[in-house]
């Protein structure tokens, strides 16, 4: 069937939902995608609910242009914000990044204490904790909002003495209340994993909702019949600024996938 | 006479500029202010030209509907990408932060090697070596962008070691080719001066285009007869997003003068 093959739209503020974009390739090579990165307002992470739901809006707009069959919002800002106003206003699939993190966590943590690390906006937003405890309203939920962190890993700074230091104060209030699963609640994050992972040490789980969304995306096209059959795959990738810096970094999260990029005026959406 | 009495309007891409109007603030008690930082969009240091010139020219028509007698661009970004076209399109005086800086580093170097630390936006323009070159082309400029400092000022490390050592690392090459001259080309670095101080050395001038710009405006006023008489004097802020978040910030850079911040939807303009 043709609408089985209309691709997945996929967006988030910038380059760091591209880390959703592989494991979704990773995991359904066969679903085409498009991205939208917000370039040109970037970053989500310190604007209000209602900046992020009008910037959301207009994006989805975008996307419904590109005959999209389903819609994930490859930000944590963004899925605190504006996911639940969303669904209400169109008619196809949308998920955001929260839900698939948030199961994951209340299932690994075995002490009942977990960590949330993010941007401003989805650490005030409170959305892991409301999510979590919906899940189980036992377990603790112990939040850190982590600001510098995207500008570090746009800067580079992934292997670095300075991101080092600042993740291990971010997480000191962290490893002092022995959370053992950590949600690395920013889809810049899981370019920081290793780091996470040597200075949070073995015992504590770290969870990547990038790849248990893509696994919560498989599951939901499964169960509805959207999944594409072998039609020819393609990756689109748009932007509202800074087209060629987006492909040198997107090339190097998504080796080989990322060639042309596009520029859209968002704004008119 | 009423018409001396229009405020003066100045717009950053969100708190930086508040260096500048504090400047002018000190040295022109008189004068009033309209400010408007453009926090839904910040940062403008990473976006296209493109982008910056349509952002500005948003604000400057905000700015008109408050009748600003002049206006002052107080980001070296906007300064370096739009400031050229908004003259031909507006018919008060408008001046941006980049030619006050670079006068005063022409005349400050001795040796004739100027360093200049800024934005990526404002480096990749090659505004400050241009603007030096009209003035002196026998002038060495070596520029480098520091993309972590303002993040760095807005998470509120102005006095830490992870700013230090930031601020190292990027001035390293500026440091080994014995510049005598560093023009501090964002108007969020003034805030790091005592650093940039310590890690340059006294040998080294550190020219403040914030200061150097009020000056400037000062006597441009002064020239075309237009200081403010002894009327009342007001000061108005407006931001795009997080009025709260900017009013706290702005009242630690201005003391007592920033009270009520409005919202203003630019995207309207």
């Amino acid at each position: 069937m043709i609408f089985l093959n209309l691709p997945i739209g996929v967006f988030d503020s910038g380059v760091g939902g591209l880390t959703v974009a592989k494991e979704i390739i990773a995991q359904m090579p066969n679903e085409s995608i498009v991205y939208f990165g917000d370039t040109a307002r970037v970053p989500y992470g310190s604007k209000s609910k209602d900046t992020i739901i009008k910037y959301s809006g207009q994006i989805v707009k975008f996307l419904q242009t590109k005959n999209v069959k389903a819609i994930v919002i490859a930000c944590n800002t963004a899925s605190a914000f504006a996911l639940d106003i969303l669904k209400t206003e169109i008619d196809i699939p949308i998920m955001g990044v929260i839900h698939a993190g948030a199961i994951t966590a209340a299932k690994t943590t075995k002490v009942g204490r977990i960590g949330v690390v993010g941007t401003s906006g989805t650490i005030s937003s409170g959305i892991y904790e409301k999510t979590i405890h919906e899940i189980n309203s036992e377990l603790e939920v112990i939040q850190k909002a982590c600001p510098l962190l995207v500008p570090l890993v746009e800067e580079g700074l992934i292997n670095d003495s300075v991101t080092d230091e600042i993740i291990s104060r971010y997480v000191s209030d962290l490893k002092s209340r022995h959370i053992d699963s950590l949600v690395l609640g920013c889809t810049h994050y899981p370019l920081l994993y290793n780091t996470f992972r040597r200075i949070m040490g073995e015992g504590v789980s770290l969870v990547n909702p990038a790849y248990e969304t893509a696994k919560e995306l498989k599951s939901l096209l499964t169960c509805e019949n959207l999944c594409a059959d072998k039609g020819e795959v393609f990756h689109e990738f748009y932007v509202s600024d800074m087209a060629e810096r987006f492909s040198d970094f997107a090339s190097s999260i998504i080796p080989g996938v990322v060639k042309n990029t596009g520029i859209i005026n968002i704004e008119e959406f």
